[in-house]
């Protein structure tokens, strides 16, 4: 960490400020310029408040020179995180295939579904038990009952499954579930994050809407300094000023959290564009970007699904994606 | 509600449409021109999913014409809300100034910011128990004992009292405290605002970092339809590309709040900012805007302060500001 | 368009405003429902102010339906541009690799780079002469001079070159300039763009750093409507919170503009990240979205340059870049 | 400057950089750390491009800590610098009022504009004779004629005036022209703002729609460093995710700006909001944050209005608006 001084700063100013900061175990080194005196601390800065430190008045301007994140942080931990789920492996060369409804509606819809992402390609099932919905008018989910046919469907198909937590208390009926998903409205629900730490079941942690890939891995850090190192990290869709789009799918964040951070990266095309026919090729561009996986929505009759069928494919569409992803990690190996 | 239909649609298609629509109880009017086909919609909108609709192969876009809240909509209730809190109101021409440090940090603390911001002209105390840091490393509040010493500065200084929640579980905590904050990133929290919809204590809810203000009043609604309407909105600052500040106080807000909602709407400079010297002309321009209110930190050593020093006033600057904020107030009338 | 008229509204007013509609040569439908009555206007509301229809006293909101460019629209033009520069040809299914320096900066440096640029399989030059620079303490660029040494490379090489125009005065510098860019910072230069209009030669209008897709198509119609069709639009980034990247590359915008519009999409990763790193994982993700084209910096010394050193790829990994390029475009065929 | 040096780097290389950076002109200060290594670079570090030298393999990352403008900056300028256009004063605590339509139509407006506002208090007339419009098919200005207008209606009120420039090849027609505008668009067109550099006028800058107060600075920068420090800078609006308004008024850039500059800031709420009752609380707003003067648009009939009536005034509502303002000024002091 830097801390740039005031013109004008005393030398008792000066060492006063030094003293207080070596009261935290810090060294200091010390650059003196014609313009501006820098301070340069050194030892662990994570619990250092940067504002604090700016506001002092002698204190022109702070700068963090290392990462406030640890257990993500890819400097720490060169190698690439795998996580497992069963026999699916995501990260470190292993890619997947995420589908399934945005919505679970019944038992047949799931089964259908499921039976029919399978045979495409998918290694993993989707499917939305608890839907949080920007309007209390709108249909909220099967809740306890949907996961209860996601199981079903795995049983049939034998593909791990994935939902949504939205709220520590229901916890418990995530028991059975393979990867639990941290949706984007919560990416910042520290108490939720927290508990999900002391679980050792894979995490999907998605982006919030406006939250930088920094905050993303301070919540993945939330996770991990609880325990549970098993996070897959997920681009979908930042919020800006196009209306176009639904969201404004940031591709390059695939490439910069792979440098950052050694967790796997996975985008969701069908949230982030919100329009079905955008999916296949922002699906693509992710395969071709280096993404671990991609996670699409389907749908057995997409004009008839509860919520979100904007944006789902219908199983054949899906099939055909799938096989221009494979043939991209070809192009790019 | 209005869908605009593709050209080259035929008769049968748009038939097959208007049948569809009717069948959701609405009635449709068609107005036909040379490039487009609009069918106006008429009816209960708020459940019809715009993006299905959107999607269907022959319209080429929808509209919405009404808003999707109902509740919190100023076009249903004209008058505004006023929110009662012990002798204190805030909306309707009513204006409150809450003031209190960032967090909780000890009786002595806490006492004596809160006898010297009442002195000042405060009418609610404001202080962290819970706080959410992007940090997992940082001072997460000292939690149930904090909201313990807030009652205990209630009953020294007479002043009702404002803190955060952040999850559900701890509700039964907040039983005495006056009105409870829903703070940014827990905006669309939906599971924890239902919660707080069935009680019926005042809810300040602020607004998330990259949230419209249509989403605002949709989170309100979300409270309001569980039967609480004591909500107090509160604007914050959001997300933008500009690094000066924390966030970009959207000053703008109050006044279109105002012509959208009938609930009252207050202003954190401290936050919005994130820097002391900044929350003076701030909190002026709120209040010259019409603000129904004032939410500021205030601590009595900000350069000591655990969380968020860097945007303290001092109780001298604080009263200095609540001058300032009452001559505004009558320069407006 | 579509206007919604306020709750309230006497019969007298609404027949008021439909007269004065009528009188701008537009044909008015009615649908009238409980809550609101819709006006659709139908007829050529491209000179309709849709801000002041908004402002009147009765008129609750209004929205457009068609869209306000005309000569862009695929809608009345469906089939794809090809715009051709000598044999090369962009659009409809027509990929062109564009690379080359930043800054020109001399003779030997500009025809060192094309020489290695073509061999790795660029059909266009790029070079800037003129160059935007946020600090007039940056250096500027060559100006006529680097036109002429880019006219040089491209009487060794025979590739055709593009560099950029900031200002109508100069050009006539331009006569024998294969293609003319629009920098970011002018897409809105609305003098400069009509005055191009005039020309008759391909234009690379690239997309400002916080304008929406469809103003970028209101700038492409103001070229069109001066006669001058030969347009490439470029996606190279837009302005977010997030820091970690220069820009966020809107790798959907070249999807969205396929259906918005005939003219061919190009990208330009370099700009867009500012990273060089960062460069052959966008431009794949470029090229598997469906782009026309591609433009990235390439330097014989990348640590010399004079200017975006930082983004510039040496000859060799831009040889590599294209070949995963090539393979990638056949990976979705 | 700070440039952090990745963990590994040899002694070698770092001696390498040292070197070089040396070479430059600069003295380097080395704080070695456990983790990372520092160099603090003291000399004029303008010229240094950051972002090569952050591109160096040894690099991890480059931090400027002194800003790159050096005419705007308060810190080399701490006086206030005081416009003067006539009798009429801008900062340095001269207020002024800046009224008028958005364009000039015909004599008779503008005359009958201009006597009203004068009236009402406003100290200078501002009138659109070039209208840079997003379409191609609105309405463009009256031009060189519309400034003939504008100079008449000085001779009639004595009021000074200002109108837009988009142009340099326009810049003759300006020379009776009190204070020449820059618009947003074109707040970074470079060689427009040497040109004006050039000229000993008034400048109005209004800030880009997307770009941060130090671009503001920079572009002021190109203006001073040809000459010019007659600078007024201009706030309207950012571009953000909301829409309820047209743009998001950064109030706080008001009082950010003084302290990084020691020009005049004046704000303009008109072209923030894009809706005339939201004028006046933003007027209010921006007095008092401190603004030097505020900008907005009075039509005599704007439900006529050629361009923008959405959002001009009627005389009599900037009447209310000044007197507002001017008792809030009072309340401030």
């Amino acid at each position: 960490m830097i801390a740039v001084l005031k013109q004008g700063t005393t030398q008792a100013q000066t060492q006063h400020l030094i003293d207080w900061l070596k009261h935290m175990n810090l060294d200091v080194h010390i650059s003196e310029g014609q313009e501006v005196t820098i301070l340069g601390l050194i030892g662990d800065t994570t619990r250092v408040d940067m504002e604090l430190l700016g506001s002092l008045e002698i204190v022109e301007s702070v700068k963090r020179v290392s990462e406030p994140y640890k257990q993500a942080n890819r400097k720490f931990h060169p190698k690439d995180t795998v996580v497992q789920i069963g026999d699916v492996r995501i990260g470190g060369g292993h890619f997947a295939m995420i589908a399934g409804p945005c919505s679970v509606e019944s038992e047949e819809q799931i089964i259908e579904v499921a039976t029919a992402v399978k045979e495409a390609g998918a290694q993993i099932l989707r499917g939305g038990a608890f839907k949080p919905r920007t309007s209390p008018y709108a249909f909220q989910g099967m809740k306890g009952k949907g996961i209860d046919l996601l199981l079903e469907a795995k049983k049939v198909t034998g593909l791990p499954i994935i939902t949504e937590i939205m709220n520590i208390s229901t916890l418990e009926l995530f028991n059975d579930v393979d990867i639990i998903q941290v949706g984007a409205r919560n990416m910042q629900n520290f108490d939720l994050l927290k508990e999900l730490g002391k679980t050792k079941k894979p995490i999907l942690l998605k982006r919030g809407l406006a939250n930088t890939l920094q905050e993303l891995l301070m919540s993945a850090e939330y996770i991990m300094s609880e325990g549970n190192e098993n996070i897959i990290l997920c681009e979908r869709g930042i919020r800006t000023f196009e209306t176009c789009t639904r969201n404004t799918l940031d591709i390059s964040a695939v490439s910069v959290l792979h440098e950052m951070t050694h967790l796997p990266v996975v985008v969701d095309p069908s949230h982030a564009t919100g329009k079905s026919r955008l999916v296949p090729p922002m699906a693509a561009a992710a395969a071709a970007a280096g993404a671990d996986g991609i996670m699409v929505e389907v749908h057995n009759n997409p004009a008839c699904a509860l919520c979100d069928g904007a944006q789902s494919l219908t199983p054949q569409q899906f099939a055909d994606l799938n096989q221009r992803v494979q043939r991209i990690r070809e192009a790019i190996l």
